[in-house]
């Protein structure tokens, strides 16, 4: 008989030692069964997606299970929970995967970017930095997207959340980098007051992130525009002198490749030209519109980002990949670390192991656990490729230009401002606000289209923002007609 | 013969239509079956991650595939891209899907986690808040968390990328609601010095927060422990008052519920009460540790998370479910809208359609577009139940004692720190740092298992920090044989 040692009388405790994984081979069959299921249905969903409505209210009874069942304490099993998921969610999303969703640009995913989430879900990594393969994904993605996006091979860069926390860390790595002082250590109340410039049309991430960044949103001088929506440059160089007068510090420029409002951009080269002479970090917000540079064809019209000390950009957007997905690069890969890296004792160097070197991305970015959003950017460019990709970006454009074209030649309809991208804000004839809202509601709860409201010029436009590469020119006839027959409704008071 | 419109002219400039679908049937089959594919790889993999080594070294070829492939232009197409993980990414992971990794408090996903991954690629919503389905599944998950954490069901909060963004929110709400004037208009320059109080053992996101948030690491005071490591609670109070007689504004005490180097929770009604009685914000740093909540027996470890203003915490880690998802909670649903809400032209407010009511989540964020993590919460409690969360959590918390046990009861190693939750930190008895770093660093390049390492009153130490569902007493027995052996072989200077 084997000796007793101290173990045995701490193992006669009994202890449940069952997992969260299936117990037993028929459990395992079971579930891989399920998830079987589950990506036919999925096919299923995706095959039939333009037969299906764009948008549908919950129903009530729909609304009342997902407002009011209880913390479930017990589980109800893998099967049941996938169940109500196909009845009570899959039908009632906001409708971004339909050909005729245009709404305040969102991309709608691809089967690539499916099969990729769920490999990504498989492997599981943190891909805060580790010597290991996910990391080493995640750092060739940035290599390709830097050449695709006309930056120097060796800008840093990192997948974040989206637009927002991308452009974030450019603007913290440019006030890190311009402010004239140590503000990681000693806060904005050390130094003199920073400004940063933007237009009336940027997007309202800027106006958050200068509040969360504690230098309030009165830091943000707001530049006037022209006609076409672009930065007034007489005015910034204005501005930026006003404030140096005053004893402020100009420490950034934020230009916009592609407005939310109208898909305008700012002249980037002049901008960048301001920025090199006044020695001020140049960044660029180019949410969906940087990735016209992409394009041989389109790359003219937001030309100059490649000469930006740091460009954000989503990828869920005009890239076509599942939420969420956005990307920072900048220029000066050593800035970048300098304006993040922290020592923290439970990070502690090793030399070997999946700690050596340290933690690549915890050192480049505030998170420090990060999710392997990276896979599908390098599945979809490497299925894809980056060509096939532009040349979706290229057809949204076209489609954008043939809707202009259907807007200009209808009798019913006007265009709300020019078009230079894939952005069409539209009119119905003679209708004031109220009854251009009301056209677009109709359309929306109709389930024919998608699109969004904005404010132009201080009157509301509906706004047809195109980063779908499932629309046809037919989709746009369809809005059309439908926008003319409403709007003939709406205007005879029905 | 119909009549010729306008619209024809225009269609006659050819436009390839094609998208980044399949485009006949018998594409759609293929793909489908690549989906079947991926799947059956998948729960191979999941099934047999035991025999496999926990973490391995990227053998130099993978390495060059990954570091030198060029930019894919044309594509390879999906089974290409899909065999490429298989071969090269998926064995060389950091290893924390694997029974034996215990590394800086990851988890390591489930089988329904990755099934939610796929369908919310599917559906793939933009969750900015819509009136939609994802929205709601968002809200429910978030009442049901709040319910666990025994926070006021009416509670806000919303789900995040992990703990640091997760906290980052908490604090920048208790900033707002602190700070005495309107510091998102103003910035910092416009009041008193704030003035943060936490641990010398809090996690690094606060010094990085404190750094973006533009009060600089020197606003925060850091305030010494006990030798559990718990805050010492004088020391507050005497800070607190020093800062208020030198014209500073106390603003907010961040306690942790479970430290990162030793699973130590400060004592939170004790801190509670202070924060009351000084009329500070009272943020739990929760990541790990909160979810000690859900467990009646566990419980009075974390008593008080429950008084929080904002409480932060991780679902990727003792949640177990699959990267990344954190959540914030905020007691008071006003306050925490009134800190991020802005108005932006394009988000107009609709009465009815998808933006009906405006957006809820980009009224309580930073970020406006959000991917549907909410998914994977949702199936995970309602597939599992929470009461089988918490049990894997007691489970984890009983294995640690368990590993606390043997290290005590061993001749050659030695607890570097007392271990009230789930991390356990050793040392081997009579070795260096240098000779303890090694024995780790062969401990994993050896793939037997995968602690992480930290220093601990000056001195390193061995990190066993559990939050795997999937381990049992028997990994433990495991680890400590290599330990003692790896550690007799590094002590003979082998």
């Amino acid at each position: 008989m084997a000796e007793r040692t101290p173990q045995d009388a701490f193992k006669e405790t009994p202890l449940d030692e069952t997992t969260l994984d299936p117990s037993t081979p028929a459990e395992w069959a079971a579930m891989r069964s399920l998830a079987h299921r589950m990506v036919d249905l999925s096919f299923d969903h995706m095959e039939s997606r333009r037969e299906q409505s764009v948008w549908q209210q919950l129903p009530g009874t729909v609304r009342s299970v997902l407002k009011d069942e209880e913390l479930p304490r017990r589980g109800e099993g893998a099967v049941a929970a996938c169940d109500s998921f196909l009845q009570n969610v899959l039908p009632y999303g906001v409708g971004n995967t339909h050909p005729r969703f245009w709404g305040w640009v969102m991309g709608g995913g691809t089967p690539v970017g499916i099969v990729a989430e769920l490999l990504a879900a498989t492997m599981n990594p943190n891909v805060g930095g580790f010597d290991d393969s996910a990391t080493m994904v995640e750092l060739q993605v940035i290599r390709w997207l830097a050449e695709l996006m006309g930056m120097p091979v060796h800008s840093s860069g990192l997948l974040m959340s989206g637009g927002t926390m991308a452009n974030l860390i450019g603007l913290v790595v440019g006030r890190y980098a311009r402010a004239g002082y140590d503000v990681r250590a000693e806060g904005l109340q050390a130094g003199p007051p920073l400004r940063v410039y933007c237009t009336s049309e940027a997007h309202s991430w800027l106006k958050k992130s200068m509040e969360m960044m504690g230098m309030g949103r009165s830091s943000l001088r707001i530049i006037g525009v022209d006609a076409r929506f672009m930065m007034n440059l007489d005015e910034l160089r204005q501005a930026i002198a006003d404030d140096r007068a005053a004893g402020c510090r100009p420490i950034c420029v934020v230009a916009t490749a592609g407005t939310v409002n109208t898909g305008a951009t700012d002249d980037l080269v002049a901008i960048a030209d301001i920025c090199q002479a006044e020695q001020m970090w140049f960044h660029v917000d180019g949410a969906f519109g940087a990735l016209a540079y992409w394009s041989e064809k389109l790359r003219p019209l937001v030309r100059g980002i490649e000469r930006a000390d740091s460009v954000a950009f989503d990828l869920h957007k005009w890239g076509y990949m599942p939420y969420d997905i956005g990307c920072v690069l900048i220029r000066d890969a050593e800035l970048h670390k300098a304006a993040f890296a922290t020592g923290a004792s439970y990070l502690t160097a090793m030399e070997r192991g999946p700690a050596a070197g340290g933690l690549y991305f915890a050192d480049r970015n505030i998170e420090l656990s990060r999710g392997f959003r990276a896979l599908k950017a390098w599945m979809s460019l490497k299925a894809y490729g980056a060509d096939a990709i532009t040349a979706q970006i290229e057809k949204n454009v076209e489609q954008s230009a043939y809707l202009a074209y259907l807007v200009g030649a209808s009798h019913k309809l006007q265009l709300a401002a020019e078009v230079p991208l894939n952005i069409v804000c539209l009119r119905y004839q003679g209708a004031d606000d109220d009854q251009n809202k009301e056209i677009l509601m109709r359309l929306q709860e109709r389930g024919i289209a998608i699109p969004s409201g904005t404010i132009i010029n201080g009157r509301f436009a509906i706004r047809v923002a195109h980063s779908n590469h499932r629309s046809r020119r037919e989709d746009f006839d369809l809005l059309v007609d439908a926008l003319e027959s409403i709007g003939a409704e709406v205007m005879a008071g029905h």
